[in-house]
């Protein structure tokens, strides 16, 4: 081994950021989420970061993990699979695991690991990239696009977070003219030109209303719709059949592989997931029963950046899309996406990121979208730089939580708002 | 680009390698087979190698290929693929492959880009290696073992071939007891531990009498029959009847899909395959089927270290064994194929090889098996050097040729032996 890769010590940095009052069909987002950031120092002096789930199950799995890297590689990439593997993740543990885990498909032990090792295995590569003068996207072969696109991630959402927090300048939207609005606003900002829109909130005939606004307001945009799994097969099929010619993609409308299946069999319009297949051992039964024609890859789910080039080549043998998820992520994620994004030949959409929402960051230049489009970085590993004032600012706040933050919990903060004191996560599918 | 890393100049010297009267379906192994080796140079001032088929053919793409590399970065290794892709593989081209290509499955444009690539990204590989200091193994994010375990290739054989040429100490095998005895060699000389007999040379009857004389004389040694296609799906179905709990699977018993389907479908036999499953687009049908539960890869034509990485991920998603094909290959792919041999967690079998049936090399230092296995090379790149005098010599083998070895043509070899003078490739299946 390279003496100069060697770990020296890993520091984990659990962050609160600030997130706005969205909409799900599970609840509403907190005004806070945990991140995780993962920073690996080599024996060279360069310093790797990553960024995962900062939720309490995650922090107490990535700790002890954390201390069984020290004398490893950081090119040993697939020996973080080998240490992962003999470490007690327990199905108690994933029982321990928030519900708000459901807006992500199934829970299981090796999923848990994954998310985990994913954050070592980009801090992994952005240490390994500085050491070698190279850009991330150069480890993984290199890019095969100068830029990644991006789409808008429209939210039903409220103008202010129930109980308080920090407010932003957006306002409500909780109709189609909210929804329009609020896209012309990303328009504005960003440049993007696809819009998804998260559903599952309301009816689905107020769902589609929104979507038949946006596709009024954006004549040739591309159009997606993702319930989260809150229908029936046949709500999907009503659904599939008024927006055909309108979607480009219906994103999980109804919950697990076989209703998926269902739908599929009985619409043309093409079916994208992050909630049906979401691990390795998934696909097998989802491809076999064409429940799916896009998958959406969230590297941290499925274990970082060379798991998702192995799942964009199965995607491609099978030929079934591939796109990205997105979850509530900081630049450091941002960063990594964009890198594998560029990498992978059969990158078929524009990729999903909450990025545009979050106003918290850890890195010293934020992303910026051009044309709805990241620039991919040539600068050494990942291509940004730990903030450590902001870095200290957000894990302040994750310090002085009294736990209320420290768990995603989109139910428990739904019950905040008034009338919804009540409000239980609703059982799928919902209409 | 780190200007190290760019390409500074590519060589290409087609070479001859003696290869001993081996039998299989199609004929007989010439007295001579041509390998094709690269050379890339970089500006930093190392030189990657790498090693594929010598046929007339790739010749005559890998050359105007070579040609668009320089300026390029060797770190570039998804761009060996756009470059590919832009270039000019015609089904001509295909049409004009010598049709020994049978005994490797299909015959694509596609595959015969990819034969040609794989060298290219092999010898990318080992100067980006040797420019980081790292193993090829390394690149490919870390070894998972410390050695790689291979076959013995055992073959029907003559003891010399028909018309004259090199001729070596190990006399025919054309019996049960030759095959035994050849076995012995193997495992004297070599240590292997697993048996694989290339089949489809004699009735079954007389190959499965081979077989069984292999298990008696080695119990609990793990044995594999390979007819290359030759075949009907019934024969296979008795042929794997008379041998289960024989045999650790069966190779390529029936040519096609839809044939080992069939006979994957009547037995418990596991079936192996490097004819009905040789490119990402057969596996699909392949797998949807259940036909095969042994891919065997080959580094060559499914386009290099990465894309094999690529399969093995597919295979473990699917429930599908891996292991690895040979073709009469030279030291510097055996290095490459140890390489990624050794990062690929399911590696579940024995891989095959021919090398020690190859006594001509251009390496300075012959791989040595050691229990019928390799250790891996943690060296810069692939760990091994070229021997100039023995590349020029071979060259000039290949330059003082009559042109009538510089394409394998096991059917014409087949035809210089006495008796076999109207000898034409068999169809398949024969029996």
């Amino acid at each position: 081994m390279d003496r100069n890769l060697a770990i020296t010590g890993v520091r984990l940095t659990p962050v609160l950021i600030s997130d706005p009052p969205l909409l799900n069909v599970q609840g509403v987002h907190q005004p806070y989420t945990p991140r995780l950031v993962v920073e690996i120092d080599t024996a060279g002096g360069v310093t790797g970061i990553g960024e995962t789930y900062g939720d309490t199950t995650y922090l107490e799995l990535a700790r002890p993990y954390a201390a069984l890297l020290p004398g490893h590689s950081v090119a040993d990439l697939n020996g973080l699979f080998t240490l992962a593997n003999q470490f007690g993740v327990t199905d108690e543990c994933v029982e321990d695991a928030i519900d708000v885990g459901g807006l992500r498909g199934v829970r299981t032990a090796d999923k848990l690991r994954l998310s985990i090792v994913s954050a070592f295995e980009v801090a992994c590569l952005d240490a390994l990239g500085k050491a070698y003068g190279q850009p991330v996207h150069a480890l993984l072969g290199g890019k095969v696009r100068d830029t990644v696109e991006y789409s808008a991630y429209l939210f039903y959402r409220w103008a202010e977070h129930p109980g308080g927090g920090e407010r932003d300048d957006w306002g409500a939207a909780v109709d189609p003219a909210g929804i329009v609005e609020q896209a012309r606003r990303f328009v504005r900002d960003h440049g993007f030109r696809s819009f998804k829109l998260k559903g599952g909130v309301f009816p689905p005939e107020r769902e589609i209303a929104a979507v038949r606004a946006l596709a009024e307001a954006f004549p040739g945009h591309p159009l997606r719709l993702d319930p989260n799994g809150g229908w029936t097969a046949t709500t999907s099929l009503r659904v599939a059949e008024e927006l055909k010619g309108v979607l480009e993609y219906l994103e999980d409308p109804a919950p697990g592989t076989p209703a998926m299946a269902e739908v599929s069999a009985g619409t043309d319009v093409p079916l994208a997931t992050n909630m049906c297949v979401t691990t390795f051992a998934e696909i097998r039964e989802a491809f076999m029963k064409d429940a799916v024609q896009v998958v959406l890859s969230d590297h941290h789910y499925w274990g970082g950046l060379r798991n998702t080039r192995e799942l964009a080549a199965i995607c491609r043998t099978f030929g079934v899309g591939l796109s990205m998820h997105s979850n509530t992520h900081m630049g450091v994620s941002l960063a990594a996406m964009t890198h594998v994004a560029a990498t992978v030949p059969n990158l078929d959409y524009a990729c999903d990121s909450h990025y545009p929402w979050q106003r918290d960051d850890v890195i010293t230049a934020r992303h910026v979208f051009r044309d709805g489009r990241l620039t991919v970085s040539d600068a050494p590993g990942l291509g940004v730089a730990l903030d450590r004032e902001a870095l200290g600012r957000l894990h302040r706040r994750w310090l002085d939580d009294d736990g209320t933050m420290r768990d995603r919990d989109d139910a428990a903060a739904m019950r905040r708002a008034k009338g919804y004191e009540d409000w239980t996560t609703p059982a799928l599918p919902r209409w």
